[in-house]
């Protein structure tokens, strides 16, 4: 059997529709639509090594439209990927499978990002990108020199965080992005006409992209798009016109396709249409070997890259930054120690300015930025330089007004490896990162969101800039460690700690206001309890002040005003509920030991809502917050207006007390 | 004094820079530099009455650069609004004044809606067009028709936000809305050129929009753009090419002037630069005069709108639509009456179709949608007809893959006022929407979320897809009333609910499989109460079981286990928190009465975080959900992997009672 490119694609097809089958569940449109495109790309020009899926100088391919999932689980099995196995894509969309229901970066190598929510695998793209040209600036074309693949659907192209990746992909001129957008004109809804009318590769033209269309199901065309895409000195959108579910002949060409199996009678048809009289899951083998010879096509350049990199006089560095170790001895003490020294008054955003000095300086492998707030967000340090198109060696970015984008992209970013980035904005636009923010807590990714602004504290902005359920609906982010530190010390401790945890994401909510340092020894990082006595009662223990961030000072002068009438008051700051909660028994324990509320009152002080903090107070414990949206005015006044004040505090702890 | 247009613009320059002056905070840079634009705009073409801000068929002005609030407050104080008076503006930014930081819709007529969240005023404007366009349709240019205007910045245009809304607009050809684009080259960061290399203009022309530009410092290529932005046929983006600060004359054209006052010294120079000799807060009568003379322009297009009114023959129920009240009785009685004759197994997406069959055939006010998941989020019933172009009668709206532009629109739409939208996306889609959500609830606008495929109950589709935190990072949002009924009736209830609600949003969260109908009477809508009673405990009660959603079904089984073992527990469902805190404590008290784990222990479950669901279940009782990341299987055997049975649950809670 001589085996043509059709049928190399017609395996893509057979695989997808009938994994579909058998889970019934799952989309079958796309990945029969773009069979051919992907074909080309993965036989032809796709740099990659499925024995080694961690090639540093692989391209990257990422699957957008992650729906589509069958078609990456077919090319990794048919090239040769050690998973998915043939049993794997038979239990496709089960428990236990590594094929899950959209590509999981963390079930299977090769997946390099976790998609499925619209937009995002594009946005990462963009950071992959970024990475990809970084590092090519630091290390030289013979370790770094490789491109990123993107395949998109119309799904992806109308929400809105594409519109700010392929802002800053134009803006920064990412030549080695490259984006297939599988344009088939269909919806769920139907039509793409029922909902849109916009020319795409028109507004791509406006963000300085290269375009070029191609028909994807002629071979020869769609190479010809992609090398003139490799060709041009911008990122390019190449637009493959397609026919959704193609090979289905009574179904493709409509959403009848999307989303759900195809039927056993359209399954027939369509191995009838596509020449294809296979048992399902059954690749025959000259097939089978012609997919295996593409998959070894880059073993060359592999081997090439690799005498290359024993060679070469970064090597050493080049291996640690790509595996994400962290330079022997990373720490801040020396910095803390300096800060014991002399004590600082100062908002903690401009803490993690201070820390982010040393930080910056002791780990090259940081990208820093900002969403357009970076001399508010305190986010650039000396000599960082900026990231732009005549120098990617600079280590920071202006993201512009893309606070989605900025999210996405160190996503990228972090899963290209190689780089750690820090990004900032207000706290309260959190809100418009957060679907990025979950993608970097799912996908385990080494990301830093500087989130500053973060209470009413910020004063005159008013309701729209204060946040109040911010720090509460982040804490419920599974794997996402959200810090809110109440000096020097404990910011600096936070960067230290999100520095150093390689399988996920940590933020750090800062203030705009000026905090003393209230830390008085630092013999160990106290943070990483995520919850310790600070000040400890002088007498028998009757209260116990929980309290994060700004509202650490007001605990502690409620705490001296306690001390003074002779009630004895713990003082505990809680930079980060995950890590405490992670601690052992007897230290929770000892930190909020288990006895009723007439025995030990917890009062928790938190400029934000209140809801939640149960799980420390206790029902009957007294919680200080604002279960309210915020006011525009000067900042003490306001703690004035919404009684989180000592005053105010202090008189309710007494009145619990019935002293 | 003879009075040029330019000092009526030097007005608004003069009062924002002295505001932000006194107040040493805010941004004067904007209002400095559109004041000639605006100027033109309410000297020459909106339509507006300042002695009735609530004209219905007034033109909606909506500042979406928000940060730049002194030039609206400037505009309706000299204009003749009622608020704000020199008094407010001199208070700007402090509390109490309705002059905060940013406009806010509830503190000023005039203020149509709440901005500062960039991007959010530019979306709310394309649904605020929307509403006229269907308003115009139902009854006729006699009553409805006006134009939106909005002024928009670099931030609002790069926002992702915004690519949503033009597509949206451009798509339904939105005549009536013009956008102003404050072209001034600065952001926060410096020039837009440090993170933008975009062509606006070709862009906003690529989704369909008619294009113009002007100097935004000359009255009269201004008029000139704007009369050729109201002849057009398509959405209108004109671009205003202006100097941020223009007046300061050290600091104009630099990021100096955007967000900080512009110092004494500028002030006093920047007076000399325009020739405006006049103390702080004083405008002299000549332009004070000129002023208000703009400000009753359209007082004869008004009253002739209200004779037109009074004679047409829709004005009843015109007003009533305008007022927001709903039709006399309006309630769902004979719909739920239906369902106990005749009991239904539906999923409560579907349970929510079948009760907006009944809303929408009650309420015609409704318009109806969802952002490209109409089959799955059951949210489009029979007869609505599709808003379009062709036909802006139809109540349907195919928003397009666009969560957070569909969130933005809504909340145009519903303060535009006359309709109530709804519109669905998933639940775990709820983030993208979550910037808009959150303007829902601030700006007290009844907006309606249909969130399905509410936990791991939607099975296959993964991590990606399946909400875990979503509920509980909803239920901290202030004024939103967060719904997730268990069965027919109460997802009833909750329709009952929202509709009846003007003073805010609801979500509704739905699940995508079956569940049985388990109420049994429903005497009054017991949703309204937040958590009731669904089953008694029969003996005494040892346990009480809380649930919402798809977990009040396995509640309902464990309890039949326990009495069937002696142990007597009630059932409470529980479907929205706000409503149940918002109770008398004698209501709390029956429901969840007060007394020790070991008099009566309690559980909840939710398939979802636990963080949160000690307020119910206090710390020492039993708490069953998911607090970590899903999996991609069938359903059934997602609550089987993540021990969310009956038979599990059963096991803990005996074990817990020393049985």
């Amino acid at each position: 059997m001589s085996v043509s490119d059709t049928d190399l694609a017609n395996a893509i097809r057979a695989l997808s529709m009938d994994a579909v089958e058998a889970a019934n569940s799952g989309h079958p449109g796309m990945p029969m639509g773009m069979a051919d495109v992907a074909t080309v790309l993965f036989t032809k020009y796709l740099k990659f090594d499925p024995a080694d899926p961690h090639w540093a100088d692989r391209d990257r391919f990422v699957l957008s439209a992650g729906h589509g999932s069958m078609l990456i689980y077919s090319l990794l099995h048919l090239t040769g990927y050690a998973r998915p196995t043939i049993e794997d894509i038979r239990n496709f969309r089960q428990v236990g499978s590594p094929c899950a229901g959209h590509p999981e970066n963390f079930e299977l190598p090769g997946v390099e990002c976790t998609t499925g929510p619209l937009g995002q695998g594009l946005a990462m793209s963009v950071g992959m990108a970024m990475a990809e040209r970084h590092l090519n600036a630091v290390f030289g074309d013979d370790l770094v020199d490789h491109r990123t693949w993107v395949i998109a659907g119309d799904g992806c192209l109308m929400e809105g965080i594409n519109h700010e990746a392929i802002g800053l992909a134009g803006h920064l001129k990412l030549a080695r992005l490259n984006v297939l957008w599988d344009d088939n004109r269909i919806t769920i809804d139907g039509s793409v006409d029922k909902s849109s009318s916009e020319d795409v590769v028109a507004r791509y033209a406006a963000t300085g992209w290269h375009t070029v269309e191609c028909d994807g199901h002629d071979m020869a065309d769609i190479a010809r798009a992609m090398e003139a895409a490799m060709a041009a000195d911008a990122p390019s959108l190449i637009r493959c016109r397609t026919i959704i579910g193609k090979g289905a002949p009574n179904k493709q060409g409509t959403a009848a396709t999307h989303g759900a199996a195809l039927g056993a009678e359209e399954v027939a048809a369509a191995r009838k249409e596509l020449g294809w009289q296979h048992a399902p899951f059954d690749i025959p083998d000259a097939v089978r070997t012609a997919w295996l010879s593409a998959g070894s096509r880059a073993s060359d350049l592999h081997n090439g890259w690799k005498d290359r990199l024993t060679s070469h006089s970064e090597a050493a560095e080049f291996k640690r930054r790509m595996a994400g170790v962290l330079p022997d001895g990373f720490s801040l003490d020396a910095y803390v120690k300096g800060l014991l020294a002399e004590p600082k008054k100062v908002a903690t955003r401009k803490a993690s300015e201070m820390a982010l000095e040393a930080v910056n300086a002791a780990l090259p492998e940081t990208i820093g930025g900002s969403a357009d707030l970076t001399g508010s967000n305190n986010t650039l340090t000396k000599g960082l330089g900026t990231f732009e198109p005549a120098d990617y060696s600079g280590r920071y970015v202006y993201y512009g007004i893309r606070e989605f984008g900025m999210g996405a992209a160190m996503n990228g970013m972090a899963l290209h490896g190689g780089v750690i980035p820090y990004g900032g904005t207000f706290l309260v636009f959190s809100d418009y990162a957060r679907p990025a923010i979950r993608l970097s807590a799912l996908q385990r990714a080494r990301v830093a969101y500087v989130m500053t602004h973060d209470s009413i504290g910020l004063g005159e902005d008013g309701p729209t800039h204060q946040p109040i359920e911010h720090m509460m609906s982040l804490r419920v982010i599974p794997n996402l460690d959200t810090y809110r530190p109440c000096d020097t010390i404990e910011t600096a401790e936070c960067w230290e700690l999100a520095m150093s945890r390689k399988e996920g994401p940590s933020l750090l909510a800062l203030s705009r206001q000026n905090l003393p340092q209230l830390r008085e020894e630092a013999s160990e990082n106290r943070t990483a309890r995520g919850a310790y006595r600070l000040r400890a009662a002088k007498g028998e223990r009757r209260v116990i002040l929980i309290a994060t961030g700004s509202e650490v000072e007001v605990a502690v002068t409620v705490r001296e005003r306690l001390e003074a009438r002779g009630i004895g008051a713990d003082v505990v700051s809680m930079p980060c509920w995950s890590r405490f909660d992670a601690q052992s028994a007897e230290y929770r324990e000892d930190i909020l030991p288990d006895v009723a509320p007439d025995t030990i009152l917890r009062v928790s002080i938190e400029a934000g809502t209140t809801m939640g903090w149960e799980r420390y107070t206790m029902v009957n414990g007294l919680r200080f917050g604002l279960d309210r949206y915020g006011a525009s005015g000067p900042a003490s006044r306001l703690y004035e207006h919404f009684e989180l004040t000592p005053d105010h505090i202090e008189a309710r702890i007494i009145a619990t007390l019935g002293e």
